[in-house]
């Protein structure tokens, strides 16, 4: 146990106050699996005493078989002047059946008496009676020392007083909370290191980003003696965020051989980070560390030709331990080398001194220039390779459409798309109704085709993304649209370039088509063959 | 200058090897001006010798007048086994005419071997006579010691030496680089330290984020004797970014008391930041450290009742010092206090035990639970309020709208919109085109409303952002839209919701120019005084 460190996630605590983080109890139950399956020992499940939706929460964990994890309810110490008996907070917490408890108590003077407006002496007395009233019936109790890195700096003899009290009532954890994020590693480790000497009960960190320090206060804390990290998936939080255990996790283990979780669980990472933030509804930067998709990726030229000869050269640890992966991008500062190597991959036959290998160079960085972004696009930059070396039969051509939407008098929405196009050498028209105009193309064009190639009905369309480009241009401003569509074996994304979005929505669209009607064949060897790309008609 | 730090920004060259980044000459020109007004000391703009258009930056450079910042240009030592006025990179810098070079070499023994495949020899002898070429031609030389952190952990004599040799040769500054972005906070303040000691040049540190640890291990290099901080703004930079100078220059300087900028080019850190993230075209996280939307924002309703009695309370410094601001949030999870907070700040007459406000706060709810987001909308948020409280007089209503959107066989998109308003008890049609849907309601709305509210010229839409909500259904997805609209003195926002983009840009269309058309005033006493408002029909 010596080197152990104990992870407490608190994304559905206090990862539901970062700005535009919400996530309803289904979406939490999803997430308290994943997060037990990663290995963290604790889940803090809400605040009961906060909202119905937590209330409920706990209720539904209760159905969980969780293998690692305990859920964890969060509340304040009792209410100044009456006893914990009567406090509400502190009840609800008992009723949500949880076995531990998370109980936040004042450490700093000064919001003892401004905050709470109350005595120190009586906020030492919430602290004792809170936790012992918890303890008494059963519970575990974390006490989270809200603000002591503050507290501690303002007026040390109080701060470590309160700890003391929580530790006397039987508190099992002491967790020190830089709450307002304004801490710099060395004081946390040197306050942190006090505590630890002058405290029985195991010490944990609760740390939060304001000077983008958050990951860094972790370890020093853990450095110092601490045992159990608090944050949240992806540092979602309250202002900045907390810190944030995607990066605490491997750092810890990886870099400074702490026993964190299991290799296996390690792996999982990745997958975690990205289903969170899919259910959360939040934008994953692509540069987020260690997971993001540029987390290992390589643009520039040097630095691509150097990892085809050692990826050591530039990644610092393996992708494969946290499950991401290395990918070289395309892009105008790589030059060529960064196309032929997907050229090759693709085993198409573009060498930098053919012509046309000039030409369709020039051509992507071209279509660069206007606002397409291949980095994220993968089919529709395998779509322009094969079609430079003439490996590209295509299933269809457009000859038009009409996309008509309607707003009447009794505010109903209708949007109608008519679509012509040539297949297989006939004209042939549709129209489909959809309850947006891209959804209403996308019917449109498969009831067109779906005589000519039924496979089409096992895609589907999996993500759609609008970015504006060039924001100052407002409504007449370019927009890029990415799809990406899957069936059972794979997905693809495609791009469309237009300052129309039903425009630059339909070119993705088509090329989302266009892509698997040609057949997505892992070697290009096995692309004549008709059995593996039936519904291609050569 | 004991306690100064000098920042070195590669925003221009290494920001732009980040995923997503690409800047055009004039915007590297624009950044370069706002860069010299923060109060950077270098400038990298660009690497000569690897395209084009960094040579024509360095050319147009020349005009720029700047009062802080040298500009620098990037390039590698010498190729191996030819004379340094044979090398193509060393010349280009010369020729780019910047009085500033940064040079770049091997310190790892491996990546000398494996990368350069080269040896040790040939790559001191490199560095030397690099170094000492440009030197002799009477450049500022800051040599850049790539990988300096792995390769002293792998052979920390041999990455002494290419150090010494770096200062034998008359190098300006030693910069210690990890470039993998892999090092901790403690060991980059342990080799750091041993630099320092041993070598006369002083030192500066470049760190990358691959850790999520290049801010702490800048301050960490600072307090061990480094003199100089490399980064990029907003952390831009090769797969998980460099350190974030917007992040480095508040922590050094309000935390740790160095003197790196003036007080009021402090301030406008958060103009800066956000300024290079509208040209890179790049989203800004709204958490962002100091600089972000949400800094300072507070959701939790006891932090929101604890910063209306004091902000210390919850906030690490003012947010003025950086230039930006404190917001209070309107949630679920706030329950109804910052509403009435919000509610407060318009002088709108609404208390929470009141009917009305139950109604409005359940109507927020109900409005947010099918996605809308008043976070980033206040001006949605406040048509709301002042429809609840009796204080909004229409300008006009809406009857219907048709838009035509069509693709013909030459390729050409036409866009069309027909529209029927009330105004001022009139029916009016007006049918426009726009380069996108959009655009071509905005034209229409424009077209029908001047002749009544001439002043509708004078606001502009700034912005348009689209966010797919719910992924996972793609094109039948809902989407959010936000629109920011400008007027000479205001900015304000509004918001839509809708599986149809359309309609949900229309929605926020309309609640632009309502709001724009109720006339935007800072205290609602003077909303009745027509000259103030004058565009508005009371």
């Amino acid at each position: 146990m010596s080197n152990a460190v104990t992870i407490f996630d608190t994304t559905l605590r206090d990862g539901t106050q970062g700005e535009g983080v919400s996530l309803s109890v289904e979406d939490k139950l999803k997430i308290a699996r994943r997060l037990d399956a990663l290995g963290v020992s604790y889940i803090e499940g809400g605040w009961p005493g906060s909202n119905s939706k937590d209330i409920e929460f706990f209720n539904r964990a209760k159905e969980l078989k969780l293998s690692n994890a305990k859920i964890t309810a969060f509340g304040s110490t009792r209410r100044k002047g009456i006893a914990p008996e009567e406090d509400a907070n502190l009840n609800l917490i008992l009723e949500s059946g949880v076995s531990v408890a998370t109980i936040f108590g004042k450490t700093w003077d000064f919001h003892v008496t401004e905050a709470l407006q109350t005595t120190l002496e009586e906020n030492l007395s919430m602290i004792y009676d809170s936790i012992k009233y918890l303890k008494d019936k059963g519970l575990e109790v974390i006490y989270d020392a809200e603000h002591f890195f503050d507290g501690f700096k303002h007026n040390p003899d109080y701060a470590m007083e309160t700890v003391r009290k929580a530790e006397e009532a039987g508190a099992d954890w002491i967790v020190l909370c830089d709450t307002n994020g304004g801490s710099l590693p060395d004081e946390v480790a040197d306050m942190v290191g006090t505590v630890v000497e002058r405290c029985k009960a195991p010490v944990g960190i609760h740390a939060h980003n304001d000077c983008e320090l958050a990951v860094a206060n972790s370890l020093a804390a853990v450095k110092a003696g601490a045992t159990q990290v608090q944050g949240t998936i992806n540092g979602y939080g309250e202002r900045c965020g907390n810190a944030n255990l995607v990066s605490v996790i491997p750092n810890l283990q990886l870099k400074l051989q702490y026993k964190v979780v299991s290799d296996e669980q390690l792996k999982s990472l990745t997958g975690v980070a990205r289903f969170v933030s899919e259910i959360a509804n939040m934008h994953m930067p692509l540069n987020q560390p260690y997971v993001g998709s540029a987390a290992f990726a390589h643009k520039g030229g040097i630095h691509v030709s150097a990892i085809m000869k050692h990826p050591k050269t530039y990644e610092h640890i393996e992708p494969e331990r946290v499950g991401n992966k290395q990918r070289v991008l395309v892009s105008e500062l790589a030059g060529q080398s960064n196309l032929l190597v997907k050229a090759q991959e693709l085993h198409l036959d573009l060498d930098k001194d053919n012509f046309e290998s000039k030409k369709i160079i020039q051509q992507i960085k071209d279509l660069e220039h206007q606002g397409y972004q291949f980095e994220g696009a993968d089919a529709s930059l395998e779509l322009l390779l094969r079609q430079a070396s003439g490996q590209l039969e295509e299933a269809f051509t457009l000859e038009s459409f009409k996309l008509l939407v309607e707003k009447s008098r009794d505010q109903s929405v209708v949007s109608e798309a008519i679509i012509r196009l040539n297949v297989q050498g006939e004209n042939v028209y549709a129209a489909a109704e959809g309850n947006g105009p891209v959804n209403a193309l996308d019917n449109a064009l498969r009831k067109a085709l779906v005589q000519y190639y039924p496979d089409i009905e096992k895609m589907h369309l999996s993500d759609y993304k609008v970015r504006v480009l060039d924001d100052k241009d407002a409504t007449a401003a370019k927009v890029r649209v990415l799809i990406e569509s899957s069936d059972s074996e794979n997905t693809w994304s495609t791009v469309g370039v237009s300052p129309n979005v039903i425009e630059a929505s339909w070119q993705a669209l088509i090329d989302s088509i266009r892509y698997a009607l040609h057949g997505k064949t892992k070697s290009p060897l096995k692309e004549s063959v008709p059995e593996r790309v039936g519904i291609v008609n050569h």
